[in-house]
Parts: C-alpha cells; structure tokens; sequence
C-alpha cells in the first residue's frame, strides 16, 4: 500500500517545509569549504547559541541516532550505564547503536508514561565504584516521550539534581524539541541549560527538515573530543552547508515553533474527535503531537487498508497517531470518517 | 579567508547539481513512508541495478565513511584484516572510523600510485588459520585513487582473482566512481561485477549530489544481514526518498556521465597549462579530475591566499588540485593567472 | 578485616583442591608446546568430551566472565539481543563486559528466583526482521542460577525448544555447573546436550580449581571461528598445560563430583541449622550451595565483623551465603554460633 | 611431534620455575577475599613498587595480551592512534586484540632490528587536531624486543620526550621485562620510570611463571579507571592471591633476575655456536634471549623432525630460538649437534 494523502504514521513521513526548500536552493550557490568551515554553518552554529544559551556548543550530525549515540559517547567510558526508560527510543529503536558505538550497558526503567523520575530511577543508583559492575553515568529522556508526554522544568530541574548528585550528566533526546518547546511554551534554554541539562541531541527531521540533526553541548567539557567522535561516527558532512542552511532557516523568525505549534495543536484537534467515538480509549495525554489510543483489532486492520500507521502494542491493541507540521483539518476528518467507518 | 569562487580545493567543496535540486524539489510532495519503504526508493534502486547488473544489491547510506565502514562490517568477523594501500581514504581520512566499527586490523601497503597489485599485496597474504593473526578478508581499493589514478579492468579482475584465491573479498570505496567510469568509457557493471568486485561504496556527493552514497552488494550473500547493520551503522536516513530521489536523477539520463566527463575534462586541461609552467612538476598521472604537483613552497603560501586547496605531502612540497562537474574555463584562466602570480 | 578461617562469602574464596595441586605439580615436567598444542591439553579436551558427548568442541579460557563473553561473541551478531535474567552474572557482575565484546543489546527479565521460563521472555520475542530493533539471538541462563536455584531438564528443553523455534540459541552460564550435576544427578550431558543446550560456559574455578574454565560449544557449528575469537578475547593461555592439567584432574574420578557434593551438602546442613533460628528468614529453595537469608540489619554489622561475606539486598537485608568443596562442619558450627551471638 | 626434551622453541614452552611452584603451594592454604582484595595480593604490589618506584600502581592481569590491550584502552580514545614497529607483538601476534578492545588504528613503523626511534616514527607524527585523521597518543615499544634486540635508556628516554612534547604517552610491551634488566645491569626503574616510560605491561609467564602479568602504571593519571577496564576486559581474576604469589616469590630475593640472567647467557652460548658453523648467518644481534638466523631451508626441515621451533621468515629462511630460564649446556649441545646433522 503506497497512500497519496498525508498519514498519521509519523511525523517522518511528512515531507520538508517550502521555506527549507528555498533555503537549500540559496544556499547553493557556488563553492564552499566542506566539513562546516563554510559562513552558513558558522550562522547556524550561532544560531543555535543564541536559543541555548551562549555556552551551547553545537554539532551538526545526520540523524536522530547519529546525535544520541555519538553525544552518548562523548559522555562515557566503555564501562559506563546508561538509564533510561524502556521505551526510550534509544533502547528499543536504534537496532542497539548505542551499544554498539558506546559498549555502553543500558539499564532500563518501566514506567506507565515514558517519563523516568528521581524515584523510578533510584533502583539503578548503586555499585559505584566497584569494578564488578557497570558503572550508572548518564539519565537519559526523552522530550517529548516516545509516548507523547512532556517533561516539565521542575522534573527535568530534579533529573539533573540526583544525576549531578552521583557524578552523571543529563542527556536529553530532543528528536520533537520544538513540539516541546510549542507545548511548554518556552524557550530550549528555558527547559535544558537552565534546568541542569548537560547535553542534548536537538533534531529538526521530525519538524520540517530534509535531515539533519544537533548534538548540543551545554555542559561544554563534553564537547573536548567531539569532531573526533562525529567523524569517527560517520556523522559528518562533507557539504555541511546543505544541513547548516535548513538549521539557519528552522531556527530563524520562529519557523521551528510554527511548526511544531501547528502539530501540536492537530493533535489536540484529532485527540477530541478521537474522544468522542465511544469504542476508542485514548491510553496517553495528549501534551504535543502523538496521540496513543486503544482501538478495535478488527477497525486497526480495515483503516490500515486506507493509512499508514504503527500498532504500539499489538497485545493491548493499542495505536500511535501523530501530527505533522503540514497536517490539516481535512486531513483529520477524512481520517476520523475512516476510521468511523472502520469500526462499523 | 572565504573564497567566493570556485576553487580547486575538493569536488566537495562544489554545490548540488541544477537537476539534482529539481529532483529534490518534485520529490517533496505528500507524505512517503520512512526508512526507504517508498515508491522513489525503490525506483532508485532498481535504477542501480541496471547499471550494476541485476543481481546488484544497493542500499542508501548518509556518506562515504558511512558506505565504506558499514560495508566492511558486512564483509568481516571481529578478527579480519583489511588490506589497502597506504594512502586509502578508509586508512587515513576516516579518523579510525573502520576500525571502530569493524574492530578490525588494516594492513597497509605503501604505493606509489595508490594502487594495489597482487605483488605489493603479497606479504600480507599468510597466517591464515593461525590464531595468533588477524585474518586477511578483504581487499580494499579506491576507484578513482586518492591520487587521482584509475584501476583497469584487468588490474581489476587480477586483484579479484587473489583476493577469492585465498577465501577473501574485493571492496571499491568508489568515492569518485563516476569519475572512473567515464574515464575509462565503461559502465560501472564491466568494472565492478564482471571484474569480480563484491561490493562497492558509489558515492555521488563528489559529483553534484548533497548528500547520499550507496552500498552496492555484487556479491549479495554479504547483504543478508545488511539492513540491521546500517541501522546500527547510524545509517539508515528516515526521510530517505530525499536521498533516492537525488539517485535517480543522478543515474537517469546519464547525468552522472555528464558530470563525470566535465570535471575529467577540465583536469585535462588545467594540467595542460600547468605542465607549461616549468617550476612545477606533476607527480601523478592524470587520469580522472585530480592533479597532483610539486610547487614551491612560497608560491603554494602565496596562491592560498586567493585559493583554498590542500598540501597533500609537506615534505614535498606537494599539493591537490581537483577539478568539478562545475569548474568552468574561466575557473582555470583565473586559477593559472594566480598562479603564475605567486611563481614570480 | 582478613580472616583466618574459612568464610561462606563465596566459593570462591576457597582454595584450590589438593588434588589439583597435586596435579599442576605433575605437569610441571619438560617443555610443552604453548597455546594448547601438547598432550595434556588434548587428554582434557577429551575429558571433556566422555563427560559432554562425543560432539563437543571445548576450549580453554582463563576465567568465567572470559568463557561467558567468547562465547556469546562466537554465537551473535553486532546487532542481536541477548535475553537473560535481571540477576543473570552476565547482566550485573562483569562491568559490561558482554556490551564490550558482543555490542549485543542484554534483554533483562525479572524474576523471583533468578530463572527464565518460556512465559518470562516471552515478551522479548518480537521485532524479528525489522531493522529498528536488536535481533534476539541468544537466550543465556545460569546453571546454577545466581540465587542458587537450579533448573530441571525439562525447563531447560523448553527454553530450548522457543529458542530454536524462533531462530535463536540457548546459552547455559555453568559458573556452578558441577553442583548442579550434583544437585540433579545426572551428567553434565543429560541436562545440557541432551536438553537442547548450544553452548556452555563450563567453570571450575568455584568448585576447586586454581583458574581456568571452558567453552563447550554443543552446537558446533558456533565453534567455526572460536579460536580466532578466544586469542582476540585475551583469553588464550600460552602454558595452557596447566589450565587442561587442572581440568583433566577435576574430570578424572569424578573430583567434580565430590567436590560439588560436599558443598552441597554442608549448604543443606547450613540451611537447616538456619532454619531453627526464628529472627531469620531463607528466601529462595537451597538446591545447590547457596543460602539467601533476610537477616536483620544489625545481625549482619555484627557478623560481619568475624565473617566476610555479601548482603545481597541492602534494601531487604538479605544476605548470601555460599558453601565451598572444603566447608566443614565445623565451618558451621562457628558460623552458626556467631551468628546467634550477632542476634541477641 | 610431541618432543620429550627442552626445545628452542619459545621461552613459553619452558614449565614453572620450582621455587614459583612452591610459592604456590604456600598460598594454598585456608579462604581468601577474592578479586585481589588479599593480604599476598597487598604484598605483592608493594613488592612491584619497590621495583619500580613509589609512584607505581601495578595491577595484575592473566596474559601479555591482556595486559597490553587493557593498558593501551587507559590511554587512549576511541579514535587514538598507537605508533609501533611493524614486528611488535600488538600488531603481529595479538590476533587484532587491541583494534578489538581499543578500536583504536595501529601505526606500524618497518625496522632492521625492531625498535623504533625518534627519526622513525617522525612520518607518523602529523595530523594532530584534525578530524579526519586518528590522532596518535601512544608509542609502544617492546622491550626487549620481538627480535631479540634491547633499547638502552637513552633510546628510551629519547622516544619517551618525543612522546611527551606531542601530548602522547609511552608505552613498554615488557614480556622480556627481566631479561632486559638482566641484560642492561639496571632495576626495572631505571629503564622505565627513570626513563619517563609513562606505563609499562610486565610480563612473567616468559621468565618461569606459569600464568599472569601486570599492568604497571608510572604516569599514574592513567590509573584512574583502571579497574573498571581490567574487570570489562575479562582480565580480573577471582583467585587472585594464586598470581600474586607468583609475583611474589619471582620479585624477591632476585629470582626474576637470575631466571634472566640464566636464559640470557645461555642464548650467549649458543649464539657462540652457531656462529662457528658456516652455512648459518645470525641475523640480530643477540642481546637478550632470543637468537635469528638464516638456515638453509633443508636444514630446517631436517632439524624440525626433532626440535619444534618457528620459521620467523619464510621468504628468507629466517629461524628464531630462543633460551629459558631452564635451558642446560646439555640442551645447547644436543641441539647444535642435531643442527650439524641436519646441514649434511
């Protein structure tokens, strides 16, 4: 099944916003030194400074998994752990890059919402010190969750607090950042550097770019040996300026929030259609753009025959839906009428 | 210094080819499933079958490391040897990337031209069975060289017939193997998988893409597990009918050919009218689109100021120059005035 | 503090068996070829195979967490899973080490008594085939388990039977493999090839031995490259006579046996003597030489002071005590005697 | 061919010195703490410290290759690079270990006699801060060497500056540590701390111990970690009092040096015989342990009917012997007879 219309898959199936387009056309203009020793990414470089925070160090990587990864090793040793909840995108959809590039143990938390805390966490703070075991070094979240939940200051303010207690760094995974910078109505440096944040992987793809994503330093010593770790990585860019200019353009007169206030506000739109069909649960709060719910097993299969979508939990039966920054109201309809049909 | 015209630093440093970002643009349309499960994904690599013969395997990676490290994974135990020339791009431009990731020991050969022959190759052809040894596996060679020379076929097919003698494979980081293909008249299949290569690294960025390689899998028992590796490899681009789309366009219409032979040509001439000058001496065979030259050091000081292009052996006094699908006669005339300025 | 006496910490705190000694004595005669190529080397691998069946393939290595890592390196992909109990020796008590040498991903259960059941892991057997996800490979129990539990033959052909019907391989982590021999009854064949088991890390450090363990793979075809593998591993003794004299002796007149029935039985004569003592709660059934006991909290400062040994849980004051090949009765009685002190 | 008598095979086919044997014995009796955590292991790193100088940290691990490998991970970063002579054991005869656990690139250097100097690793001294390249930070050296060869302190000190002005570290593979000292006149400290050696593996196994090594560390910031690495790289013993005692008995009273002193002068007379039969050419100079000669081909097959040793180089028909602690005149003389058979 290949659909001709926008889907609720993901918000990766969405396609690259005009204004990037019109960035990537100008910033092609003649030569440029390759490997971001070019103006644009320099601008962009800036960029990102002026919404992190002017200690931000930021790196330009490929993707999601290229970000995380590589910024998770530039904050490890090879006996190092890694917490992180259990449907931390970095445990369960990355095909074990961490491991693989970090050796890295990930030791991992059930929670009902995708958000770890002080308490949930505190089962995994122990055996400092002795050689026998892993050593805990990093928290890592999600913002937003995989589950479409949101952290606030005060929690990511209290991560950072019993992390830097024990000597570890907050990582955060920012692949939808903006959609929680739209929810939360802050700033990045509002609900990373100042919370404690010590790095974080800031991806554009999910919200409007062709691809690319950061690696951003706010706790800076961590960013000593990166452009090592990133070539080593295979994450670096020969024509940087192709990546730097769609970071320029996201990150310039707010496009990032439009973006992610327009999805946002979607899947606040398709969360109360939702709710109003008596045979669907909706499983999680709706705080950006995924909507989590559980549906029929009959209706899952019938809609999928017209849309694209991810089953969550085939044993609880229970869907994802998400909104992109391109998704419009009839496109909500056409798929609440379907999926209305569906469950007939 | 920040030139504002083309230089002959690197055909890197050249920007996205007119047809490539028409491509880019016709394919943003409407939503696409992610990860490559979309209709250009697949017409991208079926184009890439034609050109590499039908039992071709191709799959989409961000870079060239990327292509050449995932590839090496796919063709190596833990314990293999990799055997390349001194100066490969996988031995001294990928800050150990190969080594990371496949952990597995490179056996270097000192050339004069960059090229392997079954005789230089020959004294690391032992301890086979011998536990105490990294075992040979593969043989690694670069098409074009990174000194700008060109394999034949034969050359080729002799390399092949050593490597299999003895249980082991072919790889070709082919970086620039449009640029070879041209050179020699020949498609990429009477090169690479009648030669008995198995597996390629096909880059396109070199030759007016943004962003994008591929690894081809000639002999295709190497892919099986392939998909996992890339993934993990960090490789595995989310939006990717972005990278697809670029493929199509690049191997339709022979725009590759197009690009390849323009940027062969100009080499061609810029070492005409450098062979003119007399203090300085071309080291290499120019055989594709770059030039290798000794130049006196005050004039190499001097001609930096205006151009941006790398010292390839200080010692020597040896530079780089490459020529692009875009230098145009005017690039060479202002290039060669420069020149001749800083030889006075 | 150091103690004089003999401890219940762990078994191995004990020495090594007279016999033993008395055996690397015998061995210290004339040269040897190194790295395995001598004759008593291949008079244990032998042994090994009247005791495991005639298909095993065994191999040397210096220590458990060696034999564990080689072994599971030998048996997985980069990119596979390994599913096995949170309290699994491989998951917490070797620093990473597995993460290091495999990159595989560790799938964790909880569990109540250290054991797996086909219910258990049920719910790590999906994302077969989609690159997103770490591929489960290897299913690795201990035998005996880490809280001294033991697994019947029939649970282990069951684990055997989902391993293999999903394309995977059954691990047995014999750390304490003779006492489960002892504890069951049966040869090491009966409840490992017999039942399905692929490969074994088969210890005898912790049942009387100086150093030394072995990889014995069942499923020989996990044994193609293992020599490769074991020397990359650091894991390859050069004077290995002295490991395969030990083994040959633990091997020969059923040392092991004896050895590990003793320990077995001064744990049941420990645990009935604990039994008695009201303040004190056994945890978990006493099926080879391991107690778990809640003990209260002061209890265990004061013990500690005359006896050396691990509290298992700080949070339940449960502690562990483990019986050894040389334990006595008077062991316990001393022990017991302080015990009760502690509690008063 | 098993062969019943003392060959010249490696000085690892010699068996266990007898006093090493009863040291052994002696540290057999009752329980110990494990893990090193013992009043033999206590003792014995002291002891290496009054060899070495107060500032040592010496940790012990079970084999040369562990001991390199572990090292060289406390010293480096992923994307390090480590200088050596292209006949140094971590290149040639660890089977890729330290790619494996470093992932780091060996830079190798081609040597007449096996040991580097300043001028010769000069080539490999560039690149430094840019990423592309793997960045050197650690020159090995072997000493004495894999041909038999000694470095005298100045030579050392030398490499040792050039170490340190280029922010790298030195490294000493001291398998032979003790044949060295006994060669040179000199206590280990003198050629290694004195020297600015920054960490040093020494090795036993070679000089009448039957198994372990040590890590020793001078630059003791490389220490920091370092048990973290040992345990992660399956080099932590359980019952570690067993090599410490080992240490022990070896480092006191001098019976490290007189093992030397004996295999050292031993190789003097047999080099003295050799040398009086003319089809042979002794092709290093014999400074330690170890003699090279070329043979005529015939005559090495002859005499392998009876004595097992290595062909160092097939192509030349280059045989290296070496002597051990327990080599007789006896020994010398059946083996130059058997020689001069073999050459009618």
């Amino acid at each position: 099944m290949e659909n001709n219309f926008r889907s609720f898959a993901s918000d990766n199936n969405s396609g690259v916003h005009p204004q990037i387009m019109e960035a990537l056309l100008k910033a092609n203009s003649g030569h440029a030194i390759g490997y971001g020793d070019d103006d644009i990414t320099r601008k962009a470089i800036q960029k990102i400074e002026t919404h992190f925070g002017s200690s931000a160090q930021a790196f330009f990587v490929f993707n999601g998994t290229g970000a995380n990864v590589t910024g998770l090793l530039a904050a490890t040793h090879s006996f190092s752990a890694i917490i992180c909840s259990e449907t931390a995108h970095i445990n369960v959809d990355e095909c074990g890059a961490p491991e693989k590039f970090t050796t890295c143990k990930l030791l991992t938390v059930p929670t009902n919402d995708g958000k770890l805390t002080p308490s949930l966490i505190k089962k995994h703070l122990h055996g400092f010190g002795s050689e026998h075991h892993a050593q805990p070094r990093v928290i890592s979240i999600s913002q937003t969750t995989e589950l479409g939940t949101l952290y606030k200051p005060n929690e990511i303010r209290d991560l950072a607090s019993i992390a830097h207690e024990n000597g570890m760094l907050l990582h955060m995974d920012g692949a939808r950042l903006s959609n929680a910078a739209a929810a939360l109505g802050l700033s990045f440096k509002e609900f990373t550097a100042d919370c404690g944040v010590d790095f974080v992987s800031f991806g554009g793809t999910k919200n409007g770019l062709m691809y690319g994503e950061a690696v951003v330093f706010l706790n800076t010593s961590l960013a000593e040996n990166f452009k090592f770790i990133r070539k080593q990585g295979m994450q670096l860019a020969s024509k940087m300026r192709y990546i730097s200019a769609q970071f320029l353009e996201f990150l310039s007169n707010d496009l990032y929030l439009q973006n992610a206030n327009h999805a946002n506000s979607m899947a606040k739109i398709l969360e109360a259609k939702v709710k109003s069909i008596p045979e669907i649960t909706i499983t999680q709060p709706v705080e950006a753009n995924g909507i989590f719910a559980i549906v029929p097993q009959r209706a899952i299969v019938e809609l999928q025959k017209y849309y694209f979508f991810y089953v969550w939990d085939e044993d609880k039966s229970e869907v994802r839906w998400m909104t992109s920054f391109d998704t419009t109201l009839e496109d909500i309809d056409g798929f609440i009428n379907q999926l209305k049909q569906a469950l007939k």
